[in-house]
């Protein structure tokens, strides 16, 4: 089993490698809170790079180190750019972070979710619904049947996703991340739950879809599992800290954004997760 | 005449009926306040989706029980989707509330906001300018002949559209509501003005945009004049605690979001409006 | 060589006439910071409109004194748009503002910007390597052989771009700004450097694509040279005064916006700045 202090170690170095090299992960993001993930990766460290063409998302496939791709609002031009992008990525051997929001609406994200199988995505990340409806999706045990959309809710409890989560998990050989009250984050091997956020999360747009684009960009400098656990841990321990000096949804937002830019790597590293193996 | 004790009543049922369901309200909404739209339907209790392609604004449309059509910033796939949502939406009988921005300017807005004339929205919301536009297209009476473009400001005040106002709520059948100084809301046999708000609805963008998402998440539990007046006196009341603190624009939209976050149900029916019979 | 005093009371005349007047210049700019350049365009006494089709930008071309082209996530709908805009008010003798974001990236960028270099865009902003990419793009003397893409971060120093600037205001006989920690204008024949501003502007998305906007408002009412000024000026104003009271670039956003709204006219003027001939 992978002890804590080895991966607390390892999220000191994302997080700082990240503030150090300024990596720039490219997103193909939905239109409602593309600026919101713009600005989380700006205030992390990183750098952002938002596209919808095509011979675009091939470019910036290869100039940058990962990519995040979320399913949200989608536009008929990603029925050529999803792919492009998916394929150009696994062809360098670079890591896609998925946020399939939105599953169960129309026939253009089922097309694309359904090719995204065969690509083995490295980072999943989605609420208990979304992570239960994507193994679902892909013939894989996710202990629920169940269909339905609900914009971008979730409507189910973490722990409900968890056999979903491992299936896919085993299946790209990456890691899938649920968020809610508790986040669940799995490579497969181990679960790891980390606490923290605010309630907050669910009562502005973007908490989930910025999250995505974090994960990308350390995924830039470490590895898939790391790199969900640093994102999730920022994500936590910054909600946390921000709920304390607000009171209601705007403030949250901007004192967010100064805590994510703010925390260090040490306090991110001691924000609270554990590890089972499964 | 119905009395203010009595629409008071409804106010506090729709705001609290909201906070309880947290109902979905799907959104075809433009690009540039489409993330203020979402966090100010979050912020009253409700749940956010938006959309571009034809089938998944089917899908929502079925799915959640009111929808939002802005007009501003059009894409070329609203030409498919919009008729396609507007229809869905008519056979489910559900509720359709439109803002006509931008009215004047392209002929894919021309030929949608023409189409629209026969399906009757249930709501129609626009500045003063906006809806004597639109009665100008439709052929019923405004009382003033006019064209042009400007932008998404207000040229004109609330009570040069009260005629263009009553002829469109009498053609729908539904509530129409103009927004501006003083807010004025008419279902055809009442005219309601509604007092509050601030200057600074006018010096940030989305205010009016976002008002209509609001209105399509209170449509969801109550009849379509309650849903406007409800949306439109936590506006105002949200809008004027709002400028107590605040020093500008920047500042306005954060706490802003806040007041609408924290206002209570009383205090949004003891917001004050005016009834008068038509 | 023009005076200090003379450009001071040309400053002071742009935001004065901005203010009285509300004047519009249409946008066709990037989803990310969309909102933001509304935001701020409006901050200042602007009015903005944004717009992604063939007719709307040509009608909104015709109705507003400026437009603002940002090349920022580009979609299929510009390979028609954009040209027809730029087309329009070249014939309408109306001036065009644009920022050549993510130059490098993709076919359509740059088959857009290549049409771009006849048509002689009145003020082209951009970093240094946006500077430097498009003066070597068009064929002209920068200094600087170079290429790659890297999102929309400036990777070089503000006067690494100086011979690039001078060769393209000298083709356009417009006027280029440079944008960096201290910021460069030039008219060809002489060379502006713009003081003040905040680390914070690149912690922060949307800071260059707003400022392009607000060059746009203030050349409804004045010169190329003048405008770029007059907006550079009140960004470097805000952004020192914005960082003296924030602590994370979230606030630092929000502060922004209220920096730009209560900036007085005599305050922009009195911002320091050097002149030099060339």
């Amino acid at each position: 089993m992978i002890s804590k202090e080895c991966i607390q170690k390892q999220i000191i170095e994302a997080i700082t490698n990240v503030k150090k090299k300024n990596p720039m992960a490219a997103s193909i993001t939905n239109t409602v809170t593309i600026n919101f993930v713009a600005n989380a990766q700006l205030a992390v460290g990183g750098s952002a790079a938002m596209i919808y063409l095509p011979d675009e998302a091939e470019a910036l496939a290869k100039a940058g180190n990962a990519m995040y791709i979320n399913f949200g609002t989608l536009l008929p031009v990603y029925e050529e750019s999803i792919p492009l992008a998916v394929k150009t990525l696994h062809d360098q051997k670079k890591p896609l972070i998925i946020d399939p929001v939105g599953i169960g609406a129309g026939s253009l994200r089922k097309k694309l979710l359904n090719l995204l199988k065969n690509y083995k995505p490295d980072v999943i990340r989605g609420n208990a619904s979304e992570i239960i409806a994507l193994a679902n999706l892909w013939g894989l045990p996710s202990g629920v049947a169940r269909s339905g959309i609900r914009g971008v809710d979730s409507t189910d409890e973490v722990i409900s996703a968890k056999q979903a989560a491992i299936s896919l998990s085993k299946w790209t050989g990456g890691t899938v991340t649920v968020s809610g009250e508790i986040d669940l984050i799995t490579d497969g091997s181990h679960i790891i739950f980390s606490y923290g956020g605010s309630p907050f999360f669910k009562i502005i747009t973007g908490s989930g879809c910025s999250l995505g684009g974090v994960i990308a960009i350390y995924a830039t400098v470490s590895s898939p599992l790391i790199a969900a656990l640093t994102a999730v841990s920022i994500y936590n321990l910054a909600g946390k800290r921000a709920e304390r000096s607000i009171h209601g949804p705007g403030h949250f937002q901007v004192q967010f954004l100064d805590e994510l830019y703010k925390a260090t790597a040490e306090d991110v590293a001691a924000n609270l997760f554990t590890i089972e193996e499964i």
